[in-house]
């Protein structure tokens, strides 16, 4: 289902055929945690902003407002009205990162939601059931996420588990999709290496996962605390064990910058609270780097914010206008930032898949790299 | 520049030609307080809404970003780019229920500014100046609104006052619109009845100022308080003393069916916050009365706010998705419970204006209050 069009390096250029369209890779993921992108973005704005896929929480709609309602009205992309892919994540990030008082189990873990404190057991299967009543295209694997201060003997215990977990979440998977009232019964399963910051055991992990020839496969536990030489490092070290002729994704990835060093290292899919969470707080993206929108120097500046951008903001309103919004708390100026940043980042994806296929990525980053130090001279 | 196209009993239907364009009436003015409709509803949206005027405040734009700064910047319209009809109200209203602090004198007011504390003086000049920096479309005459509650003497001199200010607003007004920099020498100038509840003050103030030949008229100081039935005779009471071949403008009023009632008496533009403040609280207007989308019963609720809408709401998304947003506290469902409303309200005056030229007013808008009162049986 996917297919390697090109390579340039070690950058690679590929589709991922979906039974919701295909997936121009390299790729940024709109993040919509809660079937919502926050910043008063609708699935309707994603189709001005190049958007080709959409990422939920399975965590965050489990508990609010249950996947059972989801299933019930038909499913994530009905409920959200967005007909093209969408990946779910398996709930295990939010689990470690979110929840109170868990316990880890073999069987899963047990923890509190975060909204009324009720007990909740989450395991593979539970993931899986989950995952599948949303209906997402792309499901991801059950897997527990060590901090990256974690000890060695402690990681390799988690790891080990989280392999045992992914053949039962491959397991539940296939039984789910074959059930004859499955809402997406081609939903695909990626996997999750694991092994914090230790080469050894990312390599190790990620061999015994490539050969259970899963849809995908992710590198997770990243950006959650390291360098960012400690995550180009256990990259390098973690992809040349992953099957070529399946996507790649670095979950939870990164900076613009973070994107292209990834890109370059083979990395396929992404995704990032960054572009909306930046926007509500009014820092924008542009070609020299990022711009704080609450900056005085911004209050007679009619200019947008990137000259040339094609974006629904930039297209319409002034610097001088999204700043007086910002100030005045109108929702209206977080939101013109979070499309604003969503489409830099869709753009920028663009951009990177057409170097690839010209063969100039390497001179494609350096001139965006080039361009986003500007803005701290 | 107003044009009485017909009349239905004492309802009128008529067109008020402005620099920015026709505006067909009875007209609901959608409120945009900081030069932005609460909600995340950009101008841009308002054109799916449709929107035919625009109103701004006065008092919030001169506190915030200052009206010097939009006037640099080319004036509202290019500020919030919207090229059709804007009205800005005096600052009147504000200056007396949010400033704190306010002295009173013949000259104007001073009063400390809700954001920071600091002293402000306004009196007529300098409403019309910020109104002239504003580059609105028309401007409302700098008045008193004292409470409803206020004392038949207060209320007099008050009135006496208000409408020795309205000669300044003229004069100021006639002053800046003759300024070779000005930047709408088009600026028309609204006239407001004051007189609380008194309908002797309220007539005898109306026929002292439908003789100072103003492009419209507006009934202030009511729906601050007062009953319905009180408004309602308030209106009947000083419709008859205003020119009936210039636009009469009820300020600040209400639920739809207050329209219809006063639209029975002979108004022609109306604002209010009610669709964008009940938007952002998920109460949202259907034909059938008012529904608070927060309500449990919508959570499996696959149908649109209401069948057959053609907002931007209701064409695309349920109620169970708006109700799970709501209790999510993502913004995207105030926006699109906001969208849903302003359009109900504009759409709504649209249909009164076709039942006016068609001579079934009456009709037309007893259908309408029955079907309101369906959802509290």
């Amino acid at each position: 289902m996917y297919k390697l069009i090109h390579k340039d390096g070690q950058a690679k250029r590929g589709e991922l055929h979906t039974v919701h369209g295909v997936i121009q890779t390299p790729v940024f993921m709109n993040v919509a945690t809660v079937a919502a992108i926050k910043g008063a973005v609708s699935t309707e704005d994603l189709l001005g902003l190049n958007t080709q896929v959409a990422l939920s929480n399975t965590y965050h709609l489990h508990v609010r407002p249950g996947d059972e309602v989801i299933r019930k009205l038909g499913g994530l992309h009905k409920f959200m009205v967005w007909d093209r892919p969408i990946l779910t994540d398996s709930g295990g990030f939010q689990v470690f990162s979110l929840a109170k008082l868990r316990k880890i189990r073999e069987e899963g873990v047990e923890f509190q939601s975060h909204i009324d404190g009720h007990k909740i057991f989450m395991g593979p299967e539970e993931s899986m059931r989950i995952q599948s009543n949303l209906g997402s295209t792309i499901a991801m694997a059950f897997d527990e996420c060590p901090s990256s201060t974690a000890e060695r003997a402690y990681v390799q215990d988690s790891v080990d588990r989280t392999t045992r977990w992914l053949e039962r979440c491959r397991t539940e998977m296939k039984r789910l999709n074959g059930l004859e009232d499955t809402l997406n019964p081609k939903q695909m399963l990626f996997g999750i290496t694991q092994g914090a910051i230790y080469e050894d055991i990312r390599m190790e992990h990620a061999k015994r996962i490539a050969e259970m020839d899963l849809d995908g496969y992710a590198i997770g536990g990243l950006a959650v605390g390291e360098t960012h030489d400690e995550m180009y490092r256990i990259i390098e070290a973690t992809v040349p064990y992953l099957p070529q002729d399946k996507p790649t994704y670095l979950m939870g990835v990164g900076t613009p910058a973070n994107i292209l060093e990834a890109v370059e290292r083979g990395v396929d899919f992404f995704d990032c609270v960054y572009p909306s969470r930046n926007g509500r707080h009014g820092h924008v993206y542009t070609n020299k780097g990022k711009m704080n929108m609450f900056n005085a120097k911004y209050e007679l500046d009619s200019d947008p914010i990137e000259e040339g951008c094609g974006c629904p903001t930039c297209r319409r309103y002034s610097r001088a206008y999204i700043r007086h919004l910002l100030k005045a708390k109108e929702m209206l100026g977080m939101r013109l930032c979070v499309l604003h940043n969503l489409y830099f980042y869709n753009t920028m994806m663009e951009e990177v898949r057409k170097a690839i296929e010209e063969d100039r990525f390497q001179e494609y980053k350096k001139m965006r790299l080039e361009g986003f130090e500007q803005s701290s001279r």
